[in-house]
């Protein structure tokens, strides 16, 4: 897939408590956003409702770019990255829709967990095929 | 105006993080959804693009009535009610839109005010006129 | 009880994070406070860890009087107010422990909730019983 | 300045509205945690009030290790680390203090930044001193 094609996307119109005294979107905010977008990804993708059933997140990092504004309308972009034994990457970026412009760059890690055994598992088989077909292109909403 | 009649509606796509432990939107988030919409209806109304600048809240009512979830579409509906020297009440209700379900009623009250003298003053003559159109069922959007 | 007395009092630490772009409190971050004394609260009265089991919140006022900020202590207090065959109230004000000044006075009305069933029930005889101790002034902390 | 040795320390309370559906401390909630911790940090190392002023937040990564819960009092943990031209590094861990388990490491990067040219800067002279006297252990609060 090439390195700007985006397997998924979901906008978010921000909201006045999103922002914080500076004016713009709190920092915190934008994993809110990477979150909401993972999750309604994770739904279309595997049909499962309930969020992170059996997926935790182990890791984020976030660059943020350029500041977001109360009435802003952002698309929140995924991709599945490299994918582990136990672990795999969802790369993000943020965009304001209106002007194009990048405001974020992010990286999560998830993780197949077993809660009543409190440790990490192998991917499910069937998850890592979802994934695979994701990160090959072969998916896109 | 009939009592449905609404004079502003906002929608709202409800995120993950809105939602507690219990599973469904906090109490609290509901005013920030009723905030949304005020801010949004008032630059709508008198073009101001900075939220609440000379009017600010003295008193929130809210009444639940059913849960929201996560990924729920809803509505916040606002109607202008009772004008006075310098007060003025806001008249709200949140509703599933899938449903039609009602699920909150509520009412805030908003107080001109003058920031650099620190306290309440009468409703300025242009906003008054706004405000009374929309009453008066003149306005709506 | 005299209406100056609390029967409970939490404190909480103003957050960043809780400030809107007018740099102070936002309103809907009081109904979080709200929430935190009332918690705790129920802990203490009851010894039951699990939040909110069986009693639900159907209605919330608050009249803002101050601004809080970044870094003010607060004391959120509460009292038992009428208390009827389903639901009772919750009498609260918020003050800035430093100055001693009133930030907001709220009401908040909680009824007795049974899941499976979907409807009210009257308030467990031993509940009732714990709420009027506290009313009466007979308990306090 | 060894490995364990934190040059400032601020400990924070569970809310109930930190946690989310999962019934645990939301992630997003960990990057408000660090910033009120480097806030409080920034404060009282440069008795600056107005937070951030001149110094923006470029960059976030987070490891989480263990869940929080509603109630628990945590402690964020904070050591400067890499100091350059016109940014530096903050390193953190967020602590149960009841128990000691560390729940997440966290590092962000900051940016002397010039909001009237819009653009990153070097970093002052006496803030610099101000991090290296942190960062060389000549500084703990």
């Amino acid at each position: 897939m090439p390195p700007n094609q985006f397997a998924f996307r979901h906008s978010i119109d921000v909201r006045f408590r999103d922002c914080d005294a500076m004016g713009h979107v709190n920092n915190a905010v934008f994993l809110t956003f990477l979150e909401q977008c993972r999750l309604m990804f994770w739904q279309t993708l595997t049909g499962t409702g309930s969020p992170g059933s059996g997926i935790i997140l182990a890791r984020v990092e976030c660059d943020y770019r350029a500041p977001a504004y109360f009435r802003d309308v952002l698309e929140v972009r995924l991709n599945v990255g490299s994918i582990g034994r136990s672990s795999f990457a969802l790369n993000h970026e943020i965009v304001n829709l209106a002007t194009g412009k990048q405001l974020a760059e992010a990286k999560t890690i998830l993780v197949a967990y077993d809660y009543s055994a409190g440790r990490s598992i192998p991917i499910p088989p069937e998850t890592r095929t979802l994934l695979e077909s994701v990160q090959s292109g072969g998916w896109a909403r």
